[in-house]
């Protein structure tokens, strides 16, 4: 029996997350189906399902993928960072698709506690890496000390969820450029 | 033959409405089956369909009578009022599980041009009310004039969504009063 090595099995899972990530996009969570799974890893649901337990499993990995990109993003250039990427990359559908399929597990996250747990972790590292960054640009005195900053953390998070929900239909009538400046502008010291 | 009073088929609507909410909240879009509509509303799919031509045009027409509602308060208090009442309403469970139904047509509203549209026109009036409501308040000196009140609007709507969907899945560790001051601060004059 061959081994197998360490790099065949990460190239095997990174296939299996590109492939997970296009069909969750396209499809959204519910139909993205054991059938669909295999069409665009090109593999079969044993070897998907070896690398990962379940849907919910999958779906989770793809998250993390995207919360572990993030958190390098915001440690040079913030949340803001973040979203100024986020509307270059919405301009492809598989992004938008992406992010619309976030939004249908809001249901879920109500009502399954493991999922919102496991949910909830990869985000939490996201929020750590803005809260660090922002405590960065207050010792840099860029930053305004008027308000604390765990409120401008979570300013700056649920404006990246109306943002995303927002690039997630496909909409096009926001001066998104503009509006990002407008919130740097709010965090900043004056 | 009895007459049918305009009173009673306004009731008889606001009843399906009501009943449909729920429904829409508690199992989301596709899980509101006729059946439950029916159990939800105490009326038959005849009764229910001969007032509303289908499933859309029932969960328009309840996001219609948030839209409503909603430019109301705008006209007194901006979006930052709605804001205010929506964080207070979400306390309650349909409230949340209302909000969480909305995120779920995202797709929709990126595949199906007519219901994109038909859920776009409820939107539009609200935001002709905050555009109107932020020009008042620059008339009467207090929105800050170096940002476009278009820009503002956006700011404003995007921040709007980013809390609905905060909302929808039930978090609760972001101190919301705190930040909805912060957003007014930010469209403020200094």
């Amino acid at each position: 029996m061959p081994r197998v090595s360490q790099e065949h099995l990460d190239s095997r899972r990174q296939q299996i997350l590109d492939g997970a990530r296009s069909t969750f996009a396209k499809f959204g969570y519910e139909g993205a189906t054991v059938r669909r799974l295999e069409e665009a890893t090109g593999l079969s649901r044993g070897a998907i399902f070896h690398h990962f337990r379940d849907k919910d499993a999958l779906f989770l990995a793809v998250a993390s993928e995207d919360a572990s990109e993030m958190v390098e993003t915001v440690a040079e250039r913030g949340l803001v960072g973040v979203m100024q990427d986020l509307v270059a990359e919405a301009k492809q559908s598989e992004t938008r698709g992406w992010l619309g399929t976030q939004l249908e597990v809001a249901r879920r996250l109500r009502t399954d506690p493991e999922f919102a747990e496991e949910w909830g972790a990869r985000w939490e590292t996201l929020r750590e890496a803005s809260v660090a960054r922002l405590r960065k640009q207050r010792d840099l005195g860029h930053l305004r000390e008027d308000v604390p900053i765990e409120v401008l953390a979570g300013f700056l998070q649920l404006f990246y969820d109306g943002l995303s929900r927002y690039l997630a239909t496909g909409r096009d009538e926001i001066e998104l450029e503009s509006v990002l400046r407008l919130v740097e502008d709010s965090v900043r010291k004056h």
